[in-house]
């Protein structure tokens, strides 16, 4: 049997009303983005033309000839309870309204969409949105947002990370920096909005049973039932990161006026968040970063040191104080490890943790030296994963992180990536990394938060 | 008369003991970096060449046919006392010690280094390094390290920030990196190593009374003279951001085996830093975005509130948020400033602060909106600075930054720029608004960050 989200997932057939030839308009992108991924019946919607796209376009929904299940609303608010009731004769049973100009303009606006809920839920229909961008969907390639590019179609992967986000540009122009920056593999990008019916929580219990979900990602301005929020995350074990914005008293009232959404405790949440094994973030590619790390890193025991293997005895002490800002445990490596490592090294060299590899690549190679280095921190017991910093050199090739990829599986001990170096260089090593398994960041202070999220997540898992 | 330091950086001819045609060996990269830049007399000193790339080599000091003022030292170290004394006698007054093998491998390495020292002072001859990479100086375009790329050829721009760098590597590998990410113009990036006795203290003095030289940035594991340092600072108008490693007991004990420095106490540390108008950073891009903002920003009156201006409503919440933590106050905009962003707006939308500007945007145009809104913000008495978030629309010229950076210079307000979009078009728009004058970052956190820097130092100027 369909679940009820499945109609907005996997709809047989989708109208789009208010579809339109103006390039500088939302309705024509979302036909573009429907035409250009799903596969099944689509219905531009629009009594001012015959074709659009190349598809016949109706003048309104009654006169579309068929059932169909899903209907995408982008058209001025005023229509939203005649649409809904024409649309029920049609069998619709998922409707997603992308306009704005419902709860987030006033009292009018929350009356009509309240009535709108109302209206449709009687008639065995959900609403998703308003005052949203819909939704992309990695897998099935399904676009029904107005988002203005059609790049997705070649920045988009299929993965397991989806998204709940209560913005529209975060999920859309933001989205779009977010792919061509990381290679990140995307199962569902959720765009709310107003979430007069359709809500996190709905998409969060429908994410723990999805099979091509692996981590969720949210950015919310408010919890509808913050009770149930905490229930479901305390029971998966899928990783939940969440950026909750409103945290300050500014923030609270700019929420207010953005989704109208009233954005609660702080203190109150942030310690229910972490009891409850929320995972938490403050930054958008703070979030993005994080659920990326999650989607590459399936196997972590918390229960030892971290190591430091770096090229710059300078950069090794500044992701040292970082560490301890964040309380994280330097591992105290073994004689053995540090054996192995010093017969890299010049004589006049001694090895000390964090590992300063220069002085040993200069002599033996990188990539001869980041591999024995990464073997040998793999069988020391202190160590339960290891922070890599390396500077890409144009004179060794990259494929050797295959080689610590695989070591990172067989241990079970991640491994993130910090890469210096000239851009393309550093392009070439990031591509190798991360089709080994390798996440890369940008900023050592990331890679920091990252371990941070990782020992928190999978700490928590450890106990369920 | 020539400053101590000008025989580093205005030498009138140079040597590099070590030259090599092994493009393998700093010795090689050394000589074709110098060939490649400084415009003196070059003597390559290699007893296996008779000429290096071009240019006539030598088998000895001694066999040098003229005198010269600076040397740049590339052999074992066990060979520095003969050379000093050779290079006196060749009227050198600079040596720039690039090897390692001294304080930093132990007592016997420390004492030699100490000998050096002596024997040089003695001699009128300053020591550079040792275990350092030198330095490049973006207008006279000496580069004198051993970094493995010439690509500084291209990348190296001339502006107004001097780094003074306690590690090699953070000075090559990463800085062809910054220099590649950011449109940031160099004076002079100093890599003094283990600086025994050409130091902070002396550069950054001499960086005071550079004309070329605007801000200064500084990595350092160890300060000589801390009560020398912090009264150089107390008096200079120039901001000068610190990078201070070894802040935490395993970043102490690190500092102490790379540059064989004593990291000093953390907290005294810090709140003198504070006292003294140190602007503090404790990451890497953190220290260059921040001495980037102080090459772009050079007036400032902190004394009302930050305007934030966004195309999204979830970016302008996380934002007040992220001030909120740094105690930054949101400015109280006037009535004639929210009447005239109303104007701009569809009339289902009111105007508040943070300024939404999306749905303006799509009535009136990106150019049009912002630039009216920046002009309105700069008339308004309580805004002292403008965050400016933006989506960079290749519907639209971005060459509308030329107006806001004018209007930024005109009122003194700085103004800061996030851009989100497709990787091209966000390029774009950066290249325009960084020839603007308004820089450019790549995260809300660390426009937040900025923005708490420049408060911070132009605060203390305000007292001076």
């Amino acid at each position: 049997m369909k679940h009820e989200l499945d109609y907005f997932f996997h709809p047989d057939g989708v109208a789009v009303l208010g579809a339109s030839e103006n390039q500088r308009t939302g309705g024509f992108h979302i036909l573009r983005n429907v035409l250009g991924g799903y596969t099944g019946r689509v219905y531009p919607v629009n009594p001012r033309y015959a074709e659009l796209l190349g598809v016949k376009c109706y003048p309104d929904i009654q006169s579309i000839p068929d059932t169909f299940e899903c209907l995408i609303y982008f058209i001025p608010a005023r229509f939203i309870l005649d649409t809904i009731k024409e649309a029920a004769k049609k069998g619709v049973r998922a409707i997603i309204i992308e306009s704005a100009g419902f709860a987030e303009v006033g009292s009018q606006g929350q009356a009509l969409q309240q009535e709108a809920v109302a209206l449709a839920n009687s008639l065995g229909i959900r609403l998703w949105g308003p005052n949203c961008m819909g939704y992309l969907d990695g897998h099935t390639r399904n676009v029904f947002s107005f988002m203005y590019t059609d790049k997705w179609k070649t920045l988009m992967k299929p993965g397991d990370v989806s998204l709940i986000v209560q913005s529209g540009m975060l999920s859309a122009g933001f989205l779009m920096s977010v792919l061509e920056r990381d290679n990140i593999g995307i199962s569902k990008v959720c765009s709310i909005g107003n979430k007069c019916d359709v809500n996190e929580i709905d998409l969060l219990d429908y994410f723990c049973g999805d099979s091509e979900t692996g981590a969720v990602g949210c950015y919310l301005e408010s919890i509808v039932d913050g009770k149930k929020f905490l229930q479901i995350v305390k029971n998966t074990q899928k990783p939940i990161v969440v950026l909750k914005s409103g945290r300050s008293e500014h923030g609270k009232k700019a929420a207010m006026s953005h989704t109208a959404s009233l954005a609660g405790n702080t203190a109150v949440q942030a310690g229910a968040f972490k009891q409850a094994g929320v995972v938490q973030v403050i930054d958008l590619y703070e979030l993005i970063d994080t659920v990326k790390a999650f989607s590459y890193i399936k196997n972590y025991r918390p229960d030892k040191g971290v190591a430091l293997m770096t090229f710059s005895g300078g950069a090794g002490i500044v992701t040292t104080d970082l560490m301890a800002d964040y309380s994280i445990p330097l591992a105290n490596l073994s004689d053995d490890t540090l054996q192995a490592v010093q017969k890299l090294y010049p004589s006049w060299m001694g090895a000390s943790h964090p590992l300063d590899l220069w002085p040993a690549v200069e002599q033996n190679g990188l990539d001869a030296v980041y591999t024995a280095t990464v073997e040998a921190l793999m069988s020391d017991t202190s160590v339960d994963s290891i922070i890599v910093e390396c500077f890409a050199s144009r004179y060794y090739d990259p494929a050797f992180f295959k080689d610590i990829g695989n070591m990172m599986r067989t241990h079970k001990k991640p491994v993130v990536l910090w890469l210096v170096g000239e851009k393309d260089v550093v392009e070439n090593y990031k591509m190798h990394a991360e089709s080994s398994g390798i996440p890369v960041f940008g900023e050592i202070g990331r890679c920091i938060q990252i371990i941070q999220a990782l020992r928190f997540h999978f700490s928590k898992r450890g106990k369920m």
